[in-house]
C-alpha cells in the first residue's frame, strides 16, 4: 500500500539512502557544492552541544517536559532512544531507517511524516535537566549543580507555574518552523509514557545574532537586540562565561552550560504610545541604526562616562544599555538566543507577543541574577514587559561518537 | 538623536527611496535581476485581492477584529489609513513616509519598526467583514450577503466563542513571519479606539499549494494536504467556485469572494498510535507519495469506481479524500490556504497542534456546507480532530488606484 521511502535527502533517492548509517548521512549530507541554507546540515556531536554557539537559526520550539516515571532506567532508554532520533532528525532523516512509510504498515510509524521532502534546515536540538529531576528519579544530590539553585523573586515578576520550570528541555532551532517542530514532536511522541509536555514555546525571527557573520535582528520593540551578545567568534568569552570550566563539581557538567529562560510578555500597545525619543532614551540607542548614544554606527562601542554640553550623561543612569552591560556588571556578560513570539490574543483586545529569552552561562547566580536584578528594579523598559516564564536547565557538554543525552549524569 | 531614514529596498538607499510614492515603490521593487523569495513583491491592487490564488506563502498571521465603536465615519476614516498603510507595507515599506524613525521624534512613531531592514517577502493583506460588522456600524441589512449566513452546527463541533467569528478581519500571509507579524501588528495599532483584536492566529508550513508551480506540503499527520486543491492556474474553478459573479447581490461582493475559518485541533498524539494502514485507509492516499489508492503519483486522478480482487472499493467509502471530493459532492470544490499550528501546550502533557483551515468560495452555503457534513458524520478522521474555532468572513473584490478597504460596501 505504501512504497519503503525515506526522507531524501538533496537529491539522494530514497533507496540509496536507506543503506548507509546516520554518521555517513551527516557526512555526505554537506558535500554538494554550495548547498542552500535549507540544506545546511549542523553536527549533532562535538566539543559542546549545537545549538548554543551556533549561529541562531530563524526559528525556535522549545519544549519543557515532566517526567512522570520514577525508574531511572526507564527515563535513561529513553534517552538513548531519544539520541539516536535527534542525531538523525539533525542530519535531515527520519527518527528511524523506518521512518514514516518504510516500518511494519500495521505498526504505528516510527516517524510522523511531517517532514518527509524537507532538508535538514539547520536543525538543531539542545538538552538540558531542571533542578527538579534529580529527586524524581532518585539520582544522587550531590548531583545537583549550584547554577540551578532557585532564581529569586525579581521585582515585577508575575510568572505563571504553567510556563515555568520543567524537569527537562529540549530546544529545537531551524531556519524551517516546519522542521523543528516535527522533531520535538517526534521527541515528545517517544516519550510517551515516560515524559509529558510541561509547556513550550514557538518563536521566529531571532533577536540575538549569536555570530559575527549575522546581521543583529529586531526585537517587537523595533530595536535591534543583542548587539553587544557574546558572539562565536570570542573563544575567550565563552570560555570564561559560556562554558563549565573542566574542573568544575560536580563533574558531570563540565564542558556544558547552563540556558536559563524567560518569557517575557511586551505591552506593545502602551510601547507603541511613547514617542520615539523616549524609546530611544530609554534602551540607549537610537531606533534606526542601533548606535549607542553618542556613538555612529551599530557596533562602535557604547561610551558610558560621555556627557552632553549640561554634563548629563549621553545615555542614561538607568538605559537598558547601561544596567545590562558588561561595564556596569563587573565584566559580566552572558550568550543570548532568544526569539520573538506571537501567543494569539490576550482575550482583552491585545496580541499576546514578547520575546522568548535564552541566554547560556556557566554561573547563573553570578551572571543572570545581578543582571536581572539591575534591570527589574532599574530599567524603565520593565513598565513595558512582564516576565510571565521562568526555567534554568543544566546541559551537558557535547557528546562524543556513542554517548547518549544525559550519559555523563546517570553515569556519573 | 536618530537619523532619518526607511526601510530599506533591495539596496535602494533609505535617501533615495524617501521621495518616492508607493506605487512607484511597488513598481520598482521587483525590478533588480533575480530577486530571491525574501524580495518578491505581490502587488496590492488588482482586478482580486491579493492572498486569495497568490502562490501561498510560508507564513500566516490571521487577525479577527471587533469594531468597538458605532461610528461608521469613524470606522472608514480607519479603513482608509489601514489601506494606504497595507500597500506600503506590501511593497516592503513602512506604514508612512516617516515610518518607525522618520517623523516628529516627540512623538511615538508612525511604524513599529521591527521589520526595518526587511524586505517584502511576498507580503500580502487580504481584507474581510464579517456578519456581525453590518447592524454594529448602521449598514443597511440588505447589505449582508447571502454567504454570510450562519454555518449550521456540525457533529462534534467544539467551538470557543474566544476564537471564533469577528467583525472584520486581515489574514496576512509573507515568507518572513516578521513580516506578516508586523502588518497586523501595525494596523492593530492603528485601529485602537475603532478596533480591538477578537482572535489571532500564527500558522506555519502552508498545507494547501494554490498553484501549480507549489509542491504539495504537509499537514501535522504527515499527510500530504490538498493535493486536489483548486488552483491559480485553473480560471474556469475559479470563476465558478471561488469569485463571486460580477451579477450577484448585494452589488458590493462582486469579483469578491467568502473566506471560511475553521481552527482544528489535531489530536496528534491518538493519531500517532495509529498504524500506517488506518492512517492511509483513512485518508485515502499513500503517506509518502500521497498517491490515492490505486494511482501511482501524487497528482494521478483518484478512480472512485476502482474495487479490489474482493469486489470492495479501493478507496474506502468513508476515505477522506473521497468524502470530500467534488465527485462526492456535487461538483463543489473549494480553494483551500491552511496552515499548520502549534500553539503551546494544552495543559494536559499534549502540544496544542493542528490545521488553521482557511478556504476561499463563492457560496459557503452550498460549498463548505455539504462538505464539512458529510466529513463530520462520515469521516473517521473525525476521531481525530476537533473543530475549536469557526469565522466566515466576506472579502470583496481588488482595488482598482485609490480605493480603499471596504469601499463597495460603505458607498454601496
Amino acid at each position: 500500500m505504501s512504497a519503503f521511502s525515506r526522507r531524501r535527502l538533496l537529491g539522494w533517492t530514497g533507496a540509496g539512502a536507506a543503506a548507509v548509517g546516520v554518521g555517513a548521512v551527516a557526512g555526505c549530507a554537506a558535500a554538494p557544492a554550495a548547498p542552500g541554507p535549507a540544506q545546511r546540515v549542523v553536527p549533532f556531536r562535538g566539543e559542546h552541544q549545537a545549538g548554543i554557539v551556533t549561529p541562531a537559526q530563524d526559528r525556535l520550539h522549545f519544549v519543557a517536559l515532566d517526567v512522570i516515571t520514577d525508574d531511572r532506567e526507564e527515563l535513561r532508554a529513553l534517552l538513548q532512544r531519544w539520541t539516536a532520533a535527534a542525531e538523525r532528525m539533525t542530519a535531515g532523516a527520519e527518527t528511524t531507517p523506518g521512518g514514516a512509510t518504510g516500518g511494519n504498515p500495521n505498526s504505528p510509524p516510527d516517524d510522523t511524516g511531517e517532514a518527509l521532502g524537507l532538508p535538514a534546515a539547520s536543525l538543531t536540538l539542545t538538552f538540558g535537566v531542571g533542578a527538579s529531576l534529580f529527586a524524581k528519579v532518585g539520582l544522587d544530590p550531590s548531583l545537583v549543580p549550584p547554577g540551578l539553585a532557585e532564581l529569586p523573586r525579581f521585582a515585577g515578576d508575575q510568572l505563571d507555574p504553567a510556563l515555568s520550570g520543567g524537569d527537562l528541555c529540549i530546544q529545537a532551532c531551524s531556519d524551517d518552523p516546519q522542521v523543528a517542530v516535527h522533531a520535538v514532536r517526534n521527541l515528545v511522541r517517544m516519550g510517551f509514557g515516560t515524559t509529558a509536555v510541561r509547556w513550550s514555546q514557538l518563536g521566529f525571527g531571532r533577536t540575538s545574532s549569536t555570530s559575527t557573520s549575522q546581521e543583529t535582528h529586531r526585537n517587537l520593540f523595533g530595536f535591534k537586540d543583542g548587539t553587544n551578545n557574546l558572539k562565536a567568534e570570542d573563544p575567550d568569552g565563552l570560555r570564561d562565561q559560556v562554558w563549565v570550566p573542566a574542573d568544575a563539581r560536580p563533574a558531570w557538567l563540565a564542558g556544558g552550560s547552563y540556558l536559563v529562560a524567560r518569557r517575557i510578555r511586551m505591552h506593545i500597545e502602551i510601547w507603541d504610545r511613547t514617542s520615539l525619543v523616549e524609546q530611544e532614551v530609554i534602551i540607549g540607542r537610537t531606533k534606526d541604526e542601533g548606535a549607542a548614544f553618542g556613538a555612529a554606527a551599530e557596533f562602535d562601542p557604547a561610551d558610558f562616562a560621555a556627557t552632553d554640553e549640561t554634563g548629563a550623561p549621553r545615555i542614561a543612569v538607568d538605559a537598558h544599555i547601561r544596567l545590562s552591560s558588561a561595564e556596569s556588571l563587573g565584566g559580566v556578560r552572558i550568550l543570548r538566543r532568544g526569539y520573538n513570539f506571537v501567543d494569539g490574543s490576550d482575550g482583552q483586545g491585545h496580541l499576546n507577543a514578547g520575546l522568548f529569552f535564552i541566554a547560556f552561562m556557566n554561573d547563573p547566580q553570578a551572571q543572570f541574577v545581578p543582571m536581572q536584578r539591575a534591570l527589574s528594579t532599574k530599567d524603565v523598559l520593565m513598565e513595558y514587559i512582564e516576565h510571565t516564564g521562568s526555567a534554568v536547565f543544566a546541559c551537558p557538554a557535547g557528546l562524543g561518537e556513542g554517548g547518549y543525552w544525559g550519559q555523563s549524569l546517570f553515569e556519573a
